[in-house]
């Protein structure tokens, strides 16, 4: 079925450890397109880029079967430019410059085609244009967001308004300990769910990903790499494998969001593999599925009593 | 089949965010050899207490049926006392004071009947005291140890020459990345691997725990408990259970030492819900039975294909 992605296209500017790429493509929404692509062909962006943003991108786009006709393309300014730096654990990053060029104007507008969008998937963009987009769709099968500190600390009011409108929200575990002002993260999860979503997910990075529902908590690992090359847009892959999955099996049952949340992290750990997207640029179905296997042997263990 | 363990036992006081305890029982033989007396009933504990060890404990740990026949009990000596404060967030705690008192001089002697026990668990304690320990067992099936940073840094040299003996470590990931020089944990357990111990547990705290042996990587949650009492002695009751299950079952393949951790997890999972040692004083089955359940929910998932 249909899904709508909304978010940042950008060129990134990286360095970890391992190397250093420049003006390679980035955004929440290209990470997030590129991941759910392999689940469904049904998939909508909205976003912005600036005059300089490469053709061949474009095609790349267009090559995982993605509607970027609500793509647009600023003739006056250039493409958001980020520029990070990875600490030598990859674990803290600082960012050099941000250059938010055309996605500074950023203002989605739906097209009549995308309106009857089934679900929808809004990258961490202002609360208030998170709002504006979800006021445009048609009755939603399932409305998730991702934010993060910079909102939930500069516009808090704006966020809890989204919030009430929203099936699920994706967010770090500082995030949900800002957000919730609540230190253990089950009681967190509980005062978020209170805010709106009835399903929150929290990212713990290397430790993985905790689901909740109003009947079950769900605790996914990270997949335990021996070389992490580059964590950018690990998040944003997660959501996408997991929007992928719901969007391909309209299927919105505790067992299958678990699932979900498995096929998000088997992407996301492909992902953090490569740098930049180049970990899920050009995958196929057997190296997805080899590591989505590896997840099982990994957390699978037989029931036996005492 | 039999289970020797060797460690502290102690009179704790304990301070959290929820209230203090003073001279309550603790020490991690203690710990170990209750988690493990759920599983089996052949646990042969080696310690030293003082004069002032109270009488209901030693009954206590009679009525686990615990044989402490290897229990000496000092009549010059106090018991070993450690005062520790925890911080609001449970996650670090401080040392107000440790006194040694009867363990400082602790040689533990195995007896003719101990000689030929199974399976083999020493707690945290000098290096060569674990030494000495295991050149008194015959052929034991399985020997695991504890450690800490304390020895790691303090006494390198005796811990590596330890660490040729022993097949099993459980370390924290701080202490992993201390031993290995590495910071990625998939690095640090090759790495210990290395050192002697064909398999590795390394635990999280509230992440959970990952085992690594040569051709398997496993990683259990923790249980997202909302209220976490007291994490005093976790670490000694995920071992308990661990080694109780391992006692019990007698089957070190892959598949079942995953399943000794998902026991072991159950176990700490419990015992951080109370103060100190209460959370596994008084256990039954079924209890840890629907804990153990609670972990299948937490962390399966049905295998669909995309």
């Amino acid at each position: 079925m249909s899904l709508l992605v909304v978010g940042s296209l950008a060129l990134d500017t990286i360095e970890t450890p391992f190397g250093k790429e420049e003006y390679t493509l980035g955004g929440s929404a290209t990470f997030i397109t590129t991941a759910a692509s392999y689940f469904t062909d049904n998939i909508r962006l909205v976003g912005v880029v600036g005059y300089d943003f490469p053709k061949k991108e474009i095609d790349f786009l267009r090559s995982k079967k993605i509607d970027i006709s609500g793509l647009e393309i600023s003739k006056d300014e250039k493409t958001f430019h980020w520029h990070g730096k990875y600490d030598f654990d990859l674990n803290t990053r600082e960012t050099i410059t941000t250059d938010l060029n055309a996605f500074e104007h950023f203002n989605p507008v739906i097209s009549e085609k995308f309106k009857n969008s089934d679900y929808v998937c809004l990258g961490n963009i202002h609360p208030g244009l998170q709002k504006k987009v979800i006021e445009q769709i048609d009755k939603p099968k399932l409305i998730m967001i991702d934010t993060m500190n910079f909102w939930i600390d500069g516009t808090p009011d704006e966020l809890k308004e989204t919030l009430t409108l929203v099936d699920l929200i994706v967010i770090n575990d500082s995030e949900a300990r800002d957000l919730s002002k609540e230190f253990n993260l089950v009681s967190a999860a509980k005062k978020i769910m209170e805010l709106g979503p009835r399903i929150i997910i929290i990212k713990k990075g290397e430790h993985g990903a905790l689901l909740f529902t109003e009947n079950t908590i769900f605790s996914a690992p990270a997949f335990p790499l021996e070389q992490v090359f580059d964590p950018t847009g690990a998040g944003d892959t997660f959501a996408g494998g997991f929007m992928g999955w719901i969007s391909k099996t309209e299927n919105l049952s505790d067992d299958n969001l678990k699932l979900a949340v498995i096929y998000g992290s088997t992407m996301a750990s492909l992902a953090v593999e490569k740098f930049s997207l180049d970990g899920i640029r050009d995958l196929d179905k057997k190296t997805i599925m080899n590591r989505f296997d590896e997840f099982i042997k990994l957390t699978h263990f037989e029931t036996v009593s005492i």
